[in-house]
């Protein structure tokens, strides 16, 4: 291979970028080479070729398996393109079907269902002749001011790598790459500002940012990782052999390909100024690990090239990475395809992929507070005769969406273009949902801007009904556009706009007020759980997708009982940001401090229709380091409802040689109980779950007491118990169990265990 | 000795604490030993004799002096204890000075006069027989959230580094031997909320926090350190030897003693949970390179004794400490002393107290905004005949002092009890200022609370009046006493109180305002700087000690022109912290978040009656890494009033191997100037100014090229210049120079250059 063959294979080309600058600096960076000439000597891949503007699959089909079958015979290699695609909330396509945000996914609690949804979205690209997909992301969620918290998952490691995970083995199921985004320590950014320094030491980088990826490489052998554009205490991630290379490949023995975030390269020198050019940030990057760049070479093209020809840069550090890349292709058969027959007609969003998408966004959803007022359908009675629905997201249908999905990422380009999906909105399902109700509706407010004209309509409605639901929250959007997302970060974590005051003028009424919150990250609203002026009930949403409006009308109406999450602490303020429930002691409320930063509602929390008890925990007594004990607690459904229970196994390591959090989930299970019904829910819990980076940075698993409790959210220990670790330090290698396996085992004999799944999580 | 023995050297007792609770879950222990029989092994501390109770400092020196007689004839080896007392903002003793709080040291920026300062609290403690001084703070501001702000120097490690050893130095040429606090890394707690987890990695603990420290251990020859509460990425730097031991003594030499922060071991335990109990917290403690638990010996007394006894701990890890506080009582002259002549009379606070503490108040009062409506006294005309002093904080006493000041630590616990101290208030001292003004006074609010009755009367004073002075801001306290100082963490950085609805109401009767803060921390008073409701003019004060009102009168009149400078960025808002000058590119403002964190006025920012030009900055072309380069500037005083300007010269490493700070302060030097004339100021700049922790961990200065700029503050690049750094990578060794040197020169011959000082800075 000449060095412009090898350099072809380690660049994408943005072939239908076109005027359209989707990130800050695209415009200043992006493809200058006219595509002929770009794929002169080959190309790795083909960025996003259905997800930059609305085009028609089929079509598009056929466009890229003519040119796939153009490179196979017009360049000297005849090596096809990989073509990546972003695929977060489903498939990044016009038409496809868009799936609850990753908020959503951690708050279901359910890796099962993600891993067929995982599973749907890899179908669809699978049929687009798309290679490798952009997700899921990893990021634990340390601010809730940053932007992208929509995108991630869960605060907590565990949930994020087991529901992560979940995805990678679904999407990888049909032979499509996952890309792990984005390694490592983005979400931790100074004062949740997009691209802000990471301030993390080693101990946090191994115990709270790491674990996800090692268990989405080692147990999901994901194929593909992305570096983060973060810095961490100083060193840009893609600038850091640590990372990318010694942690991912040398511990973890990951042997795929590492993609550059976009334009993440050239930032070395831009944005970072630890490259002196893009020629140096190039080959700074590709010595860390980067192999590919993406979405184009903008410096690995002619920068590292004439770098490489005056003897600055060693062209065996492309030699490696073009070694990954051809295997990949290998491993996907792209260089045995003949690119014969293009699909001819598709259904990117059938049946199925709408039953996956309507099951999670009703698994999803949080009943954070209810004083009765739902069911709005009780188990006897009738619903409202007269319902106001309310609110800037009653009916709206891109607020059903998170920020990476087509709608929200590429769509609000082109108003004109119809969405191409069914997304009945909130108003619109609950006139489905409830035939014989009047509903009438009123917007009230917008989601931002400070227009009152419409608050007198929508407190009038409201005044008239005998329920009013009001829907509030996020519209999300990139860089500036919308309230949430890429780029928008924010200073308070009060609603956006008038929401606030819509809701408490609409609950001055007297009517009972039930709010829908649709965001995409956790707002500071005490005011709404505990205020003087707090609605009747309060439903979290996060961003539910395309079947979302259906399962909020299903859960409100009392067709389903709730079952969702908090995966996410409800903040007190963004002056007591950065949070988490995994904190030492001293992370919490204190004698030496006046401030009480202790959540609204803490991380776990979630009522449902019926009510449970938890009892007995039971775990053996001693256990020795590295190995397995069991824990096993009694579930009943004490309320007159069939429901679900989210049965949460936390654990306190009572004294360590570092400090360690006063809550720590080891392991979770959802349990479907009829009312009455009992089960008996069975946990084996490696010790390495309670693992952790020692004073000497090794991961150990030190001898002591072990508080153990289960309860309805991580701050309430219903039912308690104790281990003893025993015997020498442990310390943890790739062989110890990452996952906590769960049994549940019906104990009512004439009442059957509905749903309940011995699956691991 | 015997073991009982050689722990008594390691303790202190609190014989006067009585009944007080100084600080949270100090009731959990304290001294339950008699005092006679705590004694009876010797003693290695008597812990805050003159400032735990309102006493007279000669009876009790009286006391004192019977005492350390009683330990030499009554204890077997006949060893006199180390009397060691708080003193950052002056002796905290009953009637004596009490200068400006530290960030006003940090705004005045002025390392000789806090030297004198230092010398005079030294004369002081060596009078009353105190061997040993609880100050100075070093921890570099990080988040202004944070109570303990109003005790650190300034955001600027360099600053923090000069001002700090200064106050070393000047303490310990009375022979007093100064406690560098709180090593290391206290200040960066998560969310500004005291004692929580501190977020940082080796790099920013190496070039952000370490640095101030290792100027007062190698330049100030400082005796003693004390331990920081905090954790570090999970370990309790009071448990760890590589904080203690390895970078102290083993890197710097260091071979004082180190005293644990009150109750800092027994935390081990109760706060980290690093330790199963006291015994073993107290080992550990001792491994790590705590010499003496302070205030008493909670855990290194009955706890240790009994696992040593067990042989449990080696007690060798107790004769280390015992040879090191033996050591230090030597160094003082301890073991020599008679104790024969107690002092008769004593005056705490002599004139050259007060001339000190006058001078740096007038040095650290910061002109923010000014429409010209100050000075009160133009150069030609006369002041107005009528001014309005409003405000909570201008007729208070309090309000001049720092939560360390013996009023706010211990006067607040004894209200009847006269604060022995001449106290002008603002009030007063206007009234002084101009006796040919009619001066009318009216709270207005207080500093906390709602309660609105006085608005309407400060309003009314302000409309009868030509100028209103409006002061605002803090009362200093601790844990939950007081809005700022140690426990006074805020999740807002709004003004507390009313404070904003008094200044707006009384800007809005159009009478010109000037609105004086006097507050321990930084405010988000964007409205006051740049909203439509602005005062005519804003002065920021922190804490200006006992001759502040005076200062402040003195400022507001003209009789002195301001010369303070923000220490610390001026804030937008609690939910954008924490922010540091210091920041690389991504720290600031940028395309990829919607949030703009910048300050509301940077750091350096600070107004003159007068105006300075800086021009004709020179630097050499080239230096050495490892070397040493010279930069001149020209400051002319281009106003019709002599001032003093600050002269800040800033740097910016271009590109390095990992992320630099935009803007980093090198040297700064005050120069003060009669009207037209002008100066010439010349740095020598050691390369190790500009010294990183590269990617291998080792502190370097790297070849490449360095921007430099003068200007009024960090932000404005008014003179610019630039130097190569050339030659292979330097890596930096205790000899290099930490100190930038600099000389004023004066260049027109008849115009001659006033208080211009050779010194460094």
């Amino acid at each position: 291979m000449t060095l412009e063959e090898k350099i072809a294979q380690l660049v994408g080309y943005w072939v239908d970028q076109g005027g359209e600058v989707v990130a800050p600096l695209a415009g200043e960076m992006g493809s200058s080479a006219r595509y002929d000439e770009a794929t002169t000597h080959g190309l790795g891949h083909l960025t996003r070729v259905y997800g930059t503007r609305p085009v028609d699959p089929v079509e598009r089909a056929e466009w890229l398996w003519t040119e796939q079958r153009r490179l196979k015979a017009e360049t000297r290699l005849g090596i096809p393109a990989i073509v990546h695609e972003e695929c977060l909330t489903g498939l990044a396509a016009w038409k496809a079907a868009t799936f609850p945000t990753p908020l959503a996914w951690g708050a279901a609690f359910d890796p099962g269902l993600v891993e067929e949804m995982g599973s749907l979205i890899g179908q669809s690209m699978r049929q687009l002749g798309i290679h490798q997909g952009l997700a899921p992301v990893l990021d634990v969620i340390r601010d809730p001011r940053w932007g992208r918290v929509d995108e991630c998952i869960a605060e907590d490691p565990y949930v994020v790598g087991t529901i992560g995970t979940a995805y990678v083995t679904g999407l990888q199921s049909t032979g499509v790459h996952a890309t792990l985004k984005h390694f490592v320590g983005y979400s931790a950014s100074q004062a949740g500002r997009n691209h802000a320094p990471v301030h993390a030491g080693r101990r946090e980088l191994n115990d709270v940012f790491l674990p996800p990826f090692e268990m989405a490489v080692l147990d999901g052998r994901v194929r593909s990782v992305m570096n983060s554009y973060a810095e961490i205490d100083g060193a840009p991630v893609g600038a850091t052999p640590e990372y990318l290379t010694e942690i991912l490949r040398d511990r973890w023995g990951f042997d795929g390909v590492v993609v550059s975030d976009y334009f993440s390269v050239a930032f070395l020198h831009l944005m970072h100024a630890v490259a002196a050019d893009r020629g140096e940030a190039a080959e700074i990057a590709l010595a860390a690990g980067i192999d590919v760049e993406l979405p184009s070479g903008d410096a690995f093209l002619a920068p590292l090239i004439e770098r490489i020809r005056a003897g600055r840069t060693d062209e065996t550090l492309v030699d490696r990475a073009v070694l990954r890349v051809l295997s990949q292709k290998e491993d996907l058969g792209l260089l045995d395809e003949t690119f014969d027959t293009p699909p001819t007609e598709i259904d990117l969003d059938s049946p199925e992929h709408r039953r996956v998408a309507r099951a999670l966004a009703e698994e999803s959803l949080v009943l954070l507070t209810n004083d009765g007022v739902l069911p709005l359908r009780p188990a006897e009675g009738a619903a409202p005769r007269r319902i106001a629905v309310l609110g800037p997201n009653a009916d709206s249908t891109e607020a059903l969406m998170g920020c990476y999905s087509f709608v929200n990422h590429v769509l609000a380009h082109h108003p004109t273009v119809p969405v191409g999906l069914e997304l009945p909105t909130v108003l619109e399902a609950l006139r489905d949902e409830l035939p014989g109700t009047e509903i009438t509706y009123a917007q009230g407010c917008t989601v931002e801007g400070s227009d009152r004209a419409g608050l007198a309509a929508a407190v009038e409605a409201a005044r008239a009904a005998e329920v009013a639901v009001v829907v509030v929250g996020d519209r999300a959007g990139l860089f500036g556009r919308g309230t949430v997302g890429e780029g928008n970060d924010v200073e308070s974590l009060e609603l956006p706009g008038l929401q606030r005051d819509l809701v408490e003028a609409v609950v001055a009424t007297g009517t009972p007020v039930v709010m829908v919150l649709m965001t995409g990250r956790p707002y500071a609203v005490a005011w709404a759980v505990e205020g003087p002026l707090a609605p009747a009930a309060v439903v979290q949403a996060f961003f539910p997708g395309e079947a979302g409006g259906g399962a909020i009308a299903a859960v409100l109406s009392g067709t389903v009982s709730p079952s969702g999450h908090l995966p996410v602490s409800l903040p007190r303020s963004a002056g007591a940001q950065p949070y988490s429930y995994l904190h030492p002691i001293l992370g919490g409320p204190s004698d030496v401090t006046s401030v009480d930063s202790t959540p609204v509602l803490p991380f776990g929390h979630g009522l449902a229709y019926t009510s449970f008890e938890r009892t007995a925990l039971q775990a053996d007594t001693t256990v020795a380091a590295g190995g397995t004990f069991s824990a096993s607690v009694r579930i009943r459904n004490t309320g007159d409802r069939d429901g679900t229970d989210l049965v949460q196994l936390y654990a306190r390591d009572i004294h360590a040689s570092v400090t360690r959090p006063v809550a720590q989930l080891l392991g979770y299970q959802r349990v479907s109980l009829a009312a009455g019904e009992e089960a008996l829910v069975t946990f084996a819990v490696p010790t390495a779950r309670l693992a952790f980076t020692g004073l000497h940075f090794e991961r150990i698993v030190e001898p002591g007491d072990v508080e153990l409790w289960v309860g309805p959210d991580c701050a309430t220990k219903e039912a308690t118990a104790q281990t003893t670790i025993t015997g020498p330090v442990h310390v943890v290698t790739l062989a110890d169990g990452r996952l906590v396996q769960s049994e549940v085992e019906r104990i009512a004999e004439d009442a059957p265990v509905w749903g309940a799944e011995a699956v691991s999580a």
